[in-house]
């Protein structure tokens, strides 16, 4: 079975932010995984982005009812209508969070998962007790994929 | 854009209702359509195994927070933990629900599908004003199609 | 500890199910339970003003993100930002369901109920097998207290 | 209309941060304002206990589906099976937080309120930017009714 990764971090990003964010989607998406995220612009579009290209499976939970909101490289776009809420969904649907850059819902969904023992890897993001850093995409996701297997 | 249709129905189901979700799954991935379920067993894995034998995406939207619990055909499993009210998630991502046979959670279904304008198209189910009929299940493919479109 | 009844129904009710909902209400109070509702209008805002003349204590699960949408006979508003998900909660939050009239966002709400064992007793509602109907609403309320005590 | 107060913390909490979190639950109570909390143990109980002492009303949103499951100090118990996503419906309760002391779902919860718009106060909790902090507990609840009324 695939394991799921999150990609997580701010609808607004840096160009710096987003050209990780592709990084880490593409390594993903070499890796077999099955990329989560809130479906919407900056990081998580940029998540996306790699991991359409790189040929893998793209999810995107999204806060509003309406599905044509999800960034065009979302595969499989779930409408929820709970607004911040679905924060909460991306994490449990994931085996480990990757977080890059951070804004408040991306700290929130952070929080979330180290308060439900999902492994959280960051890039640029929030210093949290908890969050492993990790200083390039592909040893994020390397991280990531070890922690979610683990 | 795909159109995604749920298919909702017992866990423990008919024989001719596995087969006519069966049907229903393997018409819908013909279609293109995505089909979205809740990915236990009974009707709902029978529409699966025929939305996945047919090529089509299968999603599983799981009321506890397991992805293992998803039956062997689901190919996104989104654990939710949310128990029943999942149930809600569910007609959110759905552009129309097929409802075949029907037990309780099957009505919760379609009732919150028809509170919120999303079509019910209804083989062997409840007899609900608002609920379509449809005598077979290419019919209420076909019939789902038209309405998810509309 | 109190017992917690539900009474739904309809946001737009005959004079004849505001009437019983409000008596419902008043009769729940009278026996020192909490009275959930969704918080609206119509059968919700009866049975809420039905209570609270009574000295009970109402609670109010709203679909929006607006305290302000409560019916002014609620005592404490929960806004949830949920829309018709909603409607789990209250079920949830209940020992008992009361149906009085019947709607699409009712007969969800009487569907999980039954789907997760929560007793429901029915007022001019939906025939739905599980739901125990009453003649007049001192019956209703009694039963559903001899049912959440059970 | 009385504003609504969240007071979230830790479930294992510190002395100190409990006879804070009591502290604040009496100011609150006495200034008529609603208290939402967690409905547990720690710093949760602590406020309702508080509040409950000052007169005042204590709400609790409680993760799990059993009612019996919230403090003694709990005067309306809102069970939701939700998990760790109900901190987002305590917080979308509120017209706003005070944090005292902090663990990893507090911080979900001060994050999701921070993203929403809801004013945080903050006693001995994590130094996030967009939270006030206060020095004792009359100062946040004074603070927190001034943002809320804001």
């Amino acid at each position: 079975m695939a394991l799921y990764v999150a990609v997580v971090g701010p609808g607004e990003a840096t160009p710096a932010q987003e050209a990780a964010a592709q990084e880490v989607g593409g390594a993903l998406a070499r890796a077999g995984a099955v990329l989560v995220s809130g479906g919407h612009g900056g990081v998580m579009a940029a998540a996306c982005r790699g991991a359409a290209q790189g040929g893998g499976v793209t999810v995107g939970i999204l806060p509003g009812p309406d599905r044509r909101a999800a960034n065009e490289w979302v595969a499989v776009a779930i409408p929820t209508g709970l607004g911040e809420l679905r924060n909460g969904l991306i994490v449990r649907a994931a085996d480990a969070v990757i977080a890059v850059g951070g804004a408040y819902g991306t700290l929130s969904e952070v929080a979330l998962a180290l308060k439900t023992g999902v492994p959280v890897i960051g890039l640029d993001t929030w210093a949290i007790d908890g969050i492993e850093p990790a200083t390039s995409a592909q040893a994020a996701v390397a991280l990531a994929l070890e922690r979610a297997a683990g």
